[in-house]
């Protein structure tokens, strides 16, 4: 595919700009802010590049899309697309960003570290044995890139790990993948349930009563999407003690609005949207990386499935 | 060697005999706890077990002592020790747990658990993004067993890891290791800095100001030996910022004393010398496998080397 004509909408232009300097890109390139682009623009470029987009832009001039984010929902959600617009997304660190943020509470969980904070402020020592990484089972709704590496960088300690997936094709560093409706089983017995699902029409508002209904005392960790999430269900599920605590990356509405219950809920903890956020010079590395195969006609692995949606 | 009578001294002595009775060992044992055993037991031993001895036996007349801990510094430290009598000590899954404590507490500090529950508690949406652990520069003093544990588990995820060893002998899973008198510009450059080194008369005191002074707002875990810290010398480099917090697993008085200033100090966080629990069921399991590898004349990989205390 031939690409002449690159449009840039972002906050992070002169970032970008600069970023993309050294590697001597051989095209004309446009760079706007979101509140500057003009129909002209979009009329001029055969390549759009964005990190997401609030408002619809029509991209049927454009042969191709990428997005500086993981995320292409903003993009597909509840959208039409044109299905001969090419559509690429950014892989990059995410899936080790976003183990280490796993990994992260579910450590701090099993070592005990607000117990032990608690009983320090009581000046109390009560000689407590963490249980080990290995004495636990997870199960991961998502067996894509992210899920894959949270499962590998989980296996590696021992933790029993199970997959979800629409197809439950089995997959690397699950002990089993199983489909969406054969879960029940595993969802019994699971110590934590981590989400990377990304949002389509399949996964919104999957987590509801009928999922947490099935767990005992569970944490779950949500770093997929928001939307994939009741939150009333949610809030009930912590009350009926399906699950013990949530650790939640990503709201229906962000930022979580001021009034949001969540905030002052202990059992919640809420963190800004942050485990996986793309820096600057790895969006750009990729986007880079991604032109090269593009104009060569190579294998994508970053291409989005628009039917999918991911 | 031969080795016909065992004795016991514990307080888990019900427990380890309900948990060597399937193992069907052939030998006489007796089971005594330590306000119980007599002189006569010593006399009538040829091996002595026991997690740790808070009076002085006399040795002479076994052959073997096995320690049901990893530490054997309540036998050594500050004592004299028969060198014709084997000292045999517990490692059973010692490296993972101790990993999984440092491991939690690292990520604790990229991941901002802190800062977020404080946004949290103010209800306030501000996307800081975590660094990751391969942006992390580590010390461990150590490069024994576990000091190789810890840092093949940081390495795998791209952490920087140095050594430092009496020998500065290079170890599988460091970067480097050097000597204690050559780990100045190493600890210029530090993130955090991890103590697994056993308690012996070169490891006391040995955390003092003229390592702390070459750090700068480095995180300090001792998982090792309180002894080997100078407390005073710790709270003030605290105090001036070359530490910008410690982990303590383990201090010079244990339980620590109800009066000490590190209950209350919010940059430090005390546990109560869990990092490296040994469970009934794993010491057991080692001194089975210890007993059969005496009695064979087989390479023992837990003797202890009486003249370095390890």
């Amino acid at each position: 595919m031939n690409i002449n004509r690159i449009l840039f909408v972002s906050e992070l232009n002169q970032e970008l700009e600069e970023l993309l300097a050294p590697y001597k890109i051989d095209k004309s390139m446009r760079f706007a802010n979101e509140a500057a682009v003009q129909e002209s623009d979009l009329q001029w470029a055969d390549a759009f590049v964005s990190f997401k987009t609030k408002t619809s832009y029509d991209y049927s001039q454009v042969k191709w899309v990428h997005s500086l984010g993981a995320g292409v929902d903003h993009f597909l959600f509840q959208k039409n697309w044109d299905d001969k617009v090419l559509l690429t997304r950014t892989i990059c660190s995410f899936g080790e960003r976003i183990s280490e943020y796993c990994l992260s509470y579910l450590l701090k969980d099993v070592q005990l570290h607000n117990r032990f904070k608690e009983l320090q402020a009581e000046g109390s020592w009560q000689p407590i044995k963490p249980s080990m990484l290995n004495e636990a089972k997870v199960v991961i709704y998502g067996t894509g890139e992210i899920g894959q590496k949270v499962a590998s960088v989980l296996s590696s300690f021992g933790v029993e790990v199970y997959g979800v997936s629409l197809s439950g094709k089995q997959k690397t560093g699950f002990k089993q993948v199983v489909a969406n409706d054969d879960a029940s089983g595993i969802l019994q017995t699971v110590d934590y349930m981590i989400n990377t699902l990304p949002l389509t029409k399949k996964t919104e508002q999957l987590f509801n009563e009928r999922i947490f209904s099935k767990l005992s005392q569970a944490g779950f960790i949500n770093v997929g999407r928001g939307e994939s999430v009741s939150e009333a269900d949610l809030l009930a599920a912590l009350d009926a003690e399906q699950l013990r605590f949530a650790v939640l990356d990503v709201f229906a509405n962000e930022p979580l609005p001021e009034a949001h219950p969540f905030w002052q809920d202990l059992r919640i903890t809420v963190t800004p949207h942050i485990s996986a956020v793309t820096t600057a010079e790895e969006a750009v590395q990729c986007f880079v990386e991604t032109l090269e195969r593009v104009e060569n006609d190579r294998p994508l692995q970053n291409q989005v499935d628009i039917e999918k949606g991911f």
